[in-house]
């Protein structure tokens, strides 16, 4: 645990008082008990202090298969006591999410999409701060097509943007849009960038990361129940996109580097492309290809992990 | 069956021919094979019109688990030969969505939200195509929060409104909004409203539903982990959603009504209400409650589908 605590006290004082409220809501401190409903949570039923208090690392991804598999390959990689078959996911009691907690670590699904992935954050950033965590750095560790790049190769998120390229987020407030910036944190990113080179057969660039509300129309694929557009049309939107700094897409990532910033949470999208959009729409790729390419980002935030807690140099 | 029968032959002739095409998209009849990557099924592994070309009711609703229940009551219900221990989850290879088939009624889960519920539509609705399926009337069974009702009341919803109370869904295409209409069917809602009255104990009403795109700030809840509003104007606003005919809100209908009414699909939205959101914002109904509410929508249009097949008068 050393350079965490090391890393918390390099910091400013200031961004350390900053990390340790979470939440940005005056009304959660009157509330006599917070149900965490997605998560079948609470905190009058669990002493969430005692449960996720040593919390440092937080991984989610869209699938509960994925993040029990991810649960069970960082158990292995920390080397942990006990069987990786006694992990038990703590939201069993609800089908909306699963949780896995090794170690220092939380492992979490979020479904897909925007809306999916924010109720999924609300009550894990309110989890977090009811189980006084610090110094928490958050990844999101995906799937994605990619714009020009290899099957497989990992793109480690610059700036997360919207169908019209813009690095925000439009959050509706009481029927009214306000607009969110997404920016990541860039030391996280490079940190990342860094180890991928250490890492054998990850090919792996930095790059901006699309976010749409549709993987059919929204992406521009012809291959949906629903198609208004020509093949030219999809083309010069996907080359428009390229030159945006557009270098994968998918349908989480603005929503999540918004709500992270805002609530002060140290956060990272790593993806992996599953085909190439210049390619084609469908994902055609065989499925042991696809297992593999899955944990390509696991990997790359495992080794993070294990490096900042000191376990290899 | 005959039933159904008797009922599209009544139906208007160019309406009976439109329906036989439910996708929306020139360049499908072009392509080899086309893979429902999110299903875990396709045109070249599977055959589609011997799985599901029987198929005249399609039920949607977000958990899994609640999908599955509803596969077992129709199976029950329709009084169907053998054990419904054995039916089995037909998207078992992926764990994005759970589908079950019982007699001519398919259960899908869609998970949360307008995104994940639209990858669902856009395969389910090719499934449909490719399995020529005819006269289908498709049912989202859900949950939601209700504004001045109680608790466990059922919502038919007349209208699926947006945020700002309108009968219309944005959808962003290669970056450009366009605007899509969100009427559904309005003699299977009449329908339905007039079976409720049979059944005893699921108060029923027909209104408006909001659909938002977040749990928490979307819908005024002071209970998320960021909250800009006060409570003033929480009920503001929640009090001109009612004044707009709004008595329900939920997070998939508008994409839900605004792809069924252009892929010609018959469809109702059938929610019953957690909670009040005039008495609170969290959910704290004691569990058996909410299962018990949870059966409301099931029940009320297992009675509409047996209406249908002729089982009951």
């Amino acid at each position: 645990m050393a350079p965490i605590l090391l890393n918390s006290i390099a910091n400013e004082h200031s961004s350390y008082i900053q990390q340790v409220e979470y939440v940005k809501n005056p009304h959660l401190d009157s509330m006599e008990e917070d149900i965490l409903y997605h998560l079948n949570l609470g905190t009058k039923t669990h002493d969430l202090p005692q449960m996720f208090g040593d919390v440092k690392f937080v991984c989610v991804g869209g699938s509960p298969n994925r993040m029990r598999s991810f649960a069970q390959f960082i158990h292995e990689e920390l080397e942990l006591p006990g069987n990786i078959a006694d992990i038990r996911d703590i939201c069993e009691g609800t089908d909306r999410y699963s949780m896995y907690k090794v170690g220092p670590v939380l492992s979490i699904s979020h479904g897909m999409g925007v809306p999916s992935i924010s109720i999924m954050l609300h009550e894990l950033i309110k989890m977090l701060y009811h189980a006084r965590c610090r110094d928490v750095i958050i990844f999101r560790i995906g799937t994605s097509g990619g714009i020009g790049l290899a099957a497989g190769t990992v793109v480690i998120t610059d700036k997360a943007v919207d169908s019209c390229f813009r690095p925000q987020f439009e959050q509706v407030i009481l029927g009214k849009v306000i607009i969110r910036s997404t920016e990541l944190d860039e030391d996280v990113a490079q940190e990342l960038l860094q180890y991928s080179s250490e890492l054998p057969d990850i090919p792996t660039v930095i790059g901006n990361t699309m976010c749409t509300h549709d993987f059919y129309e929204g992406q521009g694929r012809l291959d949906g129940a629903l198609c208004s557009f020509s093949t030219e049309e999809k083309f010069e939107y996907l080359r428009k996109a390229n030159e945006a700094g557009v270098r994968n897409i998918e349908m989480e990532s603005t929503v999540f580097a918004a709500m992270c910033r805002v609530c002060n949470l140290k956060a990272a999208v790593v993806c992996v492309t599953l085909l190439d959009r210049f390619e084609g729409d469908q994902i055609s790729t065989p499925h042991d290809a696809l297992l593999e390419y899955q944990q390509r980002p696991q990997r790359l935030v495992v080794h993070f992990i294990k490096k900042r807690l000191g376990l290899i140099s």
